[in-house]
């Protein structure tokens, strides 16, 4: 035998096993290099060689050190071979990802699960879409009136690709206080915040790009990173923003192209971002060269008593995508929110626009022109805050009332409280029986990209009233006391 | 030297060359299989022996193999090498893509171009969007109040992720007469066909699968499906339809996952197909085990005197997916379409509407509800038709009387008549050229996916009127002759 294969004389590999040779040959290597045994810099075998010594197909063999690469182990140098890389144990267990097609089916199975009607009987602590009944639909249909009068049939024909000019215009003028610079070429309307994660990643993720998240995140742009075929690697959420030192160790290993954050009030956990994280994000984005993508979920709704300035207010070098939707809190069905991009970036983001949907209705934006030029925004807002502010501090009462066991950093403001359930508890099994209790939650692994965590609750306050909430989280206690009883 | 690279002698490769290396071999290798002097089933040499002869690095023959891979010239087995593949000319030629990402900034910049504000002395017969005068605007506002009235705060909350039921309900009705067969849970509510494309192809296209279209055909589609990295394969569009010899040859040689395809007046030409090509169509499309893509993108403007039915009517498999937008003629500004897909794909198609921005807008998606059970729908495209059937009348008698020289298959309806240049005459040059003497018109090259073709023309007559379209053409016919007389 070649002296070249001693290192892997170990290694059996057989066709009656459940994997393909491939995935056997990539967990056996994977193996020796976790262990050691190949070290940093260590010369892989030539495929067809190995191939002979392991009596497989070449293919066999290529596919293995494909997907070794994949997940960091191995890196290839043209016309020298493939070598063992630099091992950062934490680094790499994030980057295994074996399921590259994004599981579409799957995500289908949970969305039509989340739409499932709900009984009228139970208490939701789940839903965060607000109340129908806080729409403020008059002042809305007569702002609707008057621009139909007003603009007769333009009202209904295409709108610009970027969105109706005024509306950038009344947007811009809008976010100056909040120390955003923007002008109406620079801003795009989009169909919901959705829809602006989408077009962001459609503008800049290739097939097997890297993208980073916070994690917990946003389940949506899981979603739409994973449609890309883009690669997520998840960096953890702290409650003064996300962990920099884990930040900074994976962008030196990955390279991304985006970093998608929320850093004020994020989803799903309600946290905001220290003064001094915001700026050490922009600069290790600077130092790195990926573009951040702020999602600036619901930061109207601040209780707590610092001020969250946006971060794209201290970009100084047009990295950073501000993305807000302004219907969220006003009338989620009518899917209008904007991206306030680079100009460097605006042309793009135009076109991926135009061939996700051409353009956005026209009635809307004009209606909404109307809505926030006459201050009624404003006035709607105020309302909203007043109403969730009480209901907030009635959901942290009753935490620390009713859920003694339980870990809830105070959100700075939102709809919803992110729990940590005492260790050994399933919070999936915990929803199920909540549900059979007529108390319906969200267990929090959906909002893990990668690897889902079973310990995490969310409990929102968007639909119920404050005593809702305190007999919904009473009862919650119950299934809580009697799980740990049983542990 | 190795009796293995004497078919090689003539390969010359150089650093100082425009191209890089890999490129450069991939010509030459590209050279000597047209040639014939690399015969089907030939196996080239491996990498890194052939990387040595050449002295490059085995990096640049990986590329150069890699990029006759894909574009059909050779084919790996693995574990035994590459081999030059069977060569149809024909077919090679189309499914050469160098451009691999969608070059996005120059599809901005087209864009820029069309949606340039549009003179006011000038007569348009470019654009396809319907005249603003036309909207039925009183009737609109009345049902969008009647909804708001009803429907209150839940006319402004998401919708049903698949869309309002009723709404699709009331499709369902609508599509009866038609031969199509659909219930509301196979139905989906998007927001414009543009939408429906790019949706499409995100639940059916990974990276580098093919898609068939028609050439000519609609370019939001090309830009849609380059930005899902898949590579588009064109069949030449007959008077009756698609070519179906073409058809089949390629589809024996690339086996795509979709075909996208206008059976009824097709946009641009306005041509539809045959009975007999319709069916055809479906019987291959069963036999290579692909799904039709069918955009019903303007049938209810049919002015032959054959009835259109939708290809999904003789769908027996479920490998038909009908996209229709009601907007299109109605209020382009509305951004409502709806696709009717087989049961097996509801689910994945309404999972990527959801990551794709949730939902289409409830209210008017309510409105447009109360619209179609009121019956307002049918009276007002009754009226639409019979304004484009005059202006429909008036351009074909103008190309007959002032473009002698063009050919010109009358369309089965729509909006635009699409004209073949006579041998010699750039359509861009007319295009500017017409411009000059202030009449709008559309070069032919967007249409075509892969090699523009700078010899057809596209003239609207969406907005101007009878007298206006007259004289534009005759306009028309002074640039022509004047080109000609240049030849």
């Amino acid at each position: 035998m070649n002296e070249q294969f001693f290192d892997f004389v170990s290694i059996q590999l057989s066709k009656d096993n459940k994997d393909s040779l491939y995935v056997q040959l990539y967990g056996a290597l994977r193996e020796l290099i976790l262990q050691g045994k190949l070290s940093h810099g260590y010369l892989l075998p030539p495929v067809r060689k190995f191939a002979a010594f392991l009596t497989v197909n070449p293919g066999t063999v290529v596919n293995a050190y494909k997907l070794l690469e994949q997940n960091g182990y191995i890196f290839s140098r043209a016309g020298s071979g493939s070598y063992v890389a630099e091992i950062h144990d934490q680094v790499l267990a994030e980057a295994e990802q074996t399921v590259f097609e994004t599981d579409m089916e799957a995500f289908a199975e949970t969305l039509a699960d989340s739409i499932a009607p709900i009984a009228n009987d139970c208490i939701d602590l789940a839903s965060i879409t607000p109340d129908p009944e806080m729409v403020p639909i008059e002042d809305f249909k007569s702002v609707l009136i008057e621009v139909i009068d007003r603009d007769k049939g333009y009202a209904f024909t295409y709108q610009e690709g970027q969105g109706y000019y005024p509306l950038r215009e009344a947007i811009s003028l809008y976010l100056k206080p909040q120390g955003v610079n923007s002008i109406p070429e620079n801003m795009q309307i989009i169909s919901g915040a959705q829809q602006g994660i989408d077009i962001v990643a459609k503008a800049l993720l290739r097939y097997g790009d890297y993208v980073f998240t916070e994690s917990p995140t946003y389940p949506g742009a899981i979603a739409a990173f994973r449609s890309r075929g883009a690669k997520i690697i998840e960096i953890s959420m702290e409650e003064d923003g996300i962990n920099i030192a884990e930040l900074e160790q994976k962008l030196r290993s990955f390279r991304p192209k985006l970093l998608y954050v929320m850093p004020n009030i994020q989803n799903p956990t309600g946290w905001s971002y220290s003064l001094n994280k915001r700026s050490r994000l922009m600069s290790l984005a600077r130092y790195y060269d990926a573009i951040v993508l702020e999602d600036d979920y619901i930061s109207e709704l601040n209780f707590s008593n610092s001020s969250l300035a946006p971060l794209k207010a201290i970009d100084r070098d047009g990295r950073g995508i501000y993305l807000k939707s302004f219907s969220k809190l006003f009338m989620p069905g009518l899917r209008l929110a904007f991206l306030v991009t680079p100009p460097h970036l605006a042309n793009t983001i135009m076109s991926v626009k135009h061939h996700s949907d051409i353009s956005t209705a026209g009635l809307t934006q004009r209606a909404f022109d109307l809505y926030l030029r006459k201050g009624v925004w404003d006035k709607h807002i105020a309302s909203v805050r007043n109403l969730y502010a009480e209901r907030y501090q009635a959901t942290l009462d009753a935490i620390s009332r009713y859920l003694p066991e339980v870990t809830c950093h105070s959100p700075h403001g939102g709809l919803t409280c992110w729990l940590e359930l005492p260790k050994g508890l399933s919070a999936e099994k915990i929803v199920q029986q909540a549900r059979d209790k007529k108390v319906l939650l969200t267990a929090g692994t959906a909002f893990f990209p990668r690897r889902p965590i079973d310990s995490y609750l969310r409990i929102s306050f968007a639909v119920a009233d404050c005593d809702k909430i305190k007999q919904g989280i009473q009862t919650l206690g119950e299934v809580i006391q009697e799980q740990i009883y049983r542990i």
